[in-house]
């Protein structure tokens, strides 16, 4: 049997039967007549498609019209709206969705991954045929922040989006400060409780919160996605000493995503940065996400939720079709795709900020002066300097002792990044310390 | 010399060229070509409307039609959407809102005192004239919570909205917090530096909240608006010592606005009330606001931005002007005005929560006794005490002494307001106390 549809009702594919695709049938089932009276109209979900048609997803499909095939579901004349679930930047979520699109569907998607490489190219063809092209799940979740920035912001010129776009690794983190528990520990906790993927390199190495930055650095800027361009920093590299240090100076340490006009183009980058503690951004913990915005009229903005999950990117889906149940549209970029403009990319030596600096340093004489020469050479001037005692005391700087090394933890006034990295190279090269440099870049909320 | 606008453009008129009307026209004349951009026409200044023609705003008003009356603008030939910035409940204000609506105009309104005492009727009002009726800059300035609560929760069920919304109470109760320096003296200092009103009382006094509150109410759960049904109490009360005693147990004090589901109706409160230390909620200091919003899918949602000032609220002003200008159309409370249900209120004495209790004891054998069983008899268990002697030491509880008032300061578990006050009543009547009592409640976030 199938669901007969009513005249004016607005007819759903959901294409993707995971944890977002159940999450979106059973939201359906749940709040279909409220979401009726709510935009005017039925909206029905008519045909699905998933990859093993006898898995048993705890849900009733048999009032579905089944689809063995993305894109013949796509095509189908029995949906208006195409939603793809499926994930992946090619392959059957790419080909499904341009089938879509060139059928005249609107299309509704979670897949940051496909919008990250083909964005702009997408959105182009939802606008020569008239469509949606709507994506809020793909960015942080139950976070509206895509409908934010297309239109309550659409009066603002906007200088700065960034925030914390990926769950596992501020889940991780969180933990590490929380427990003073290393990384490693605490991710092989994390993957044992579902927290983590068994392969994780995606969500701790700043790749996945990087899809999710390219989307919202075009949405900021007008500016063509640039997923290849974004300066990704993961989180494996950050210690326990690091998070110690942070929070006797008055920091957390947050895997932060970070959009920045510059006078030289657009800062794009993902990375470990530091964030002063009394702050609503540094108070978001575990999975929850979190996105700000600087804006010209608006101010500063911030909104927080959950990044993640079948609920939350559920409610999201489900927004974008009651914009269309609506007849709400706005282009997928905020502009037309034709006029976004080339990303230029501003160099990440050229950033400008503060730096959290640990060195181990040898304890012998002169050693620490040679790290401040280096410094000063490059016009890096400091703003406090903590050394740290094996047994973990707090001592003034004054290198006395010899041989074995101690933590050096500086903080830098706003300086260039390459000057900071030639510092660092050549401390490194002067053979006083004796592990790499630690440099973790402060990021001014 | 009057604008002459493309045969596609938006007009609008702005009546009321106060802070907010004169940042509608700024950011019109700085944005207006990307706005056009973006909404696909041209959104265009065409008819002002103020008391006073010749005060200078350091605008160039020439190329407006100017209007003394904003009934006439509202009924102008020249105008499709008119832009009510004049406030108050009634007169002009509503006078005109009215004639713009009689007369198949969209209406954008900040004015938060008219939705209040006239929303639903006035929103019926444009439903039947098939016009927008766009109020996203009446709650919580620069916050785009209308869109997110009309818009991006769609497919939720809301259990409760709840925030800091006004700027004024929440500077105030900042630097009490941050300078230790009683309510009057910091009061006087808002009030010279422009931060308070002359009569703060709307401000404080929580009526300014309480009217922001019955807009997110009727939102959240789709009741007619009941602005005179709020439960408000002001800050006027809140003393050092509270803040001190909430700082030692990890809370900060807020002026919350709280819009809640319960059993026996829903409650709607304003009320200083005191949140965890460590949540984003409790960072957000001085005149920012932040909403924050329990539903089923998305989960726990919150907003932090700027709640007032001409810029904030102006970006939101002309967000509701960009979704007229691209046909984009919503209920004004989400589902048509005639199916808003009647306001079922919950009696404060049915809330349930914790309490934070502040009593100035005489120190002498048994007060505390009888106190404690005040608090037994109504079922009322604690989970924590402090007992402070003059000199602000911290000590056990043991009254050895005699004679003068010691502050003795208790949180509560889960209880009913009603056994809270008859408690209170008790202990007061008992003239343990040479005080009344000091009763704040916690809400859990």
């Amino acid at each position: 049997m199938t669901v007969t549809a009513s005249a004016n009702a607005l007819r759903i594919g959901v294409a993707g039967l995971g944890t977002v695709g159940c999450g979106v049938l059973r939201l359906m089932a749940r709040h279909g007549d409220v979401l009726a009276q709510r935009t005017g109209r039925p909206i029905v979900v008519t045909g699905i498609c998933a990859r093993d048609r006898r898995k048993d997803r705890g849900l009733d499909l048999h009032r579905f019209q089944w689809f063995d095939d993305p894109v013949e579901l796509a095509r189908s004349d029995a949906i208006d709206v195409f939603v793809e679930l499926i994930g992946g930047e090619n392959g059957p979520a790419r080909d499904a969705v341009e089938a879509a699109l060139e059928a005249g569907k609107h299309v509704v998607t979670a897949n940051k991954a496909l919008l990250a490489h083909h964005g702009a190219a997408l959105a182009a063809r939802a606008e020569e045929k008239g469509v949606a092209l709507n994506f809020e799940a793909a960015v942080a979740g139950g976070i509206p922040i895509v409908k934010v920035m297309r239109e309550s912001l659409a009066g603002n010129d906007i200088t700065r989006v960034y925030g914390i776009l990926n769950g596992t690794s501020n889940y991780i983190l969180s933990r590490m400060q929380q427990e003073g528990r290393p990384f490693a520990e605490v991710l092989a906790d994390a993957q044992a409780r579902g927290y983590a993927e068994a392969d994780p390199a995606f969500d701790i190495g700043g790749f996945d919160a990087a899809h999710k930055l390219s989307i919202l650095t075009s949405l900021a800027f007008g500016t063509q996605v640039s997923f290849d361009t974004v300066y990704v920093e993961g989180i494996e590299r950050i210690t326990p000493a690091d998070i110690e240090a942070a929070d006797e100076l008055g920091y957390r340490i947050k895997l932060l995503g970070v959009a920045l006009k510059t006078d030289s183009g657009i800062e794009q980058r993902v990375h470990p940065a530091m964030v002063a503690k009394h702050t609503a951004l540094a108070q978001v913990d575990g999975v929850t996400n979190c996105v700000a915005i600087d804006a010209d009229q608006a101010g500063s903005m911030m909104l927080i939720g959950r990044g993640a999950g079948a609920e939350p990117t559920a409610s999201s889906v489900v927004s974008d079709l009651a914009d269309i149940a609506r007849g709400n549209r706005v282009a997928p970029f905020l502009i037309p795709a034709r006029n976004l403009k080339p990303y230029t990319r501003a160099q990440m030596r050229a950033h400008e900020g503060g730096y959290y600096i640990r060195l181990s340093v040898y304890d012998r004489p002169g050693a620490f002066a040679a790290i401040a020469s280096r410094m000063a050479e490059q016009g890096i001037s400091l703003e406090s300097i903590v050394q740290r005692r094996k047994g973990g005391a707090r001592d003034a700087v004054h290198g006395d002792g010899q041989g074995a090394p101690t933590p050096v933890v500086m903080i830098t006034h706003r300086t260039m990044e390459d000057s900071m990295r030639k510092a660092l190279e050549a401390i490194e090269k002067d053979g006083h310390v004796d592990a790499p440099p630690q440099m973790i870049r402060i990021e001014r909320l």
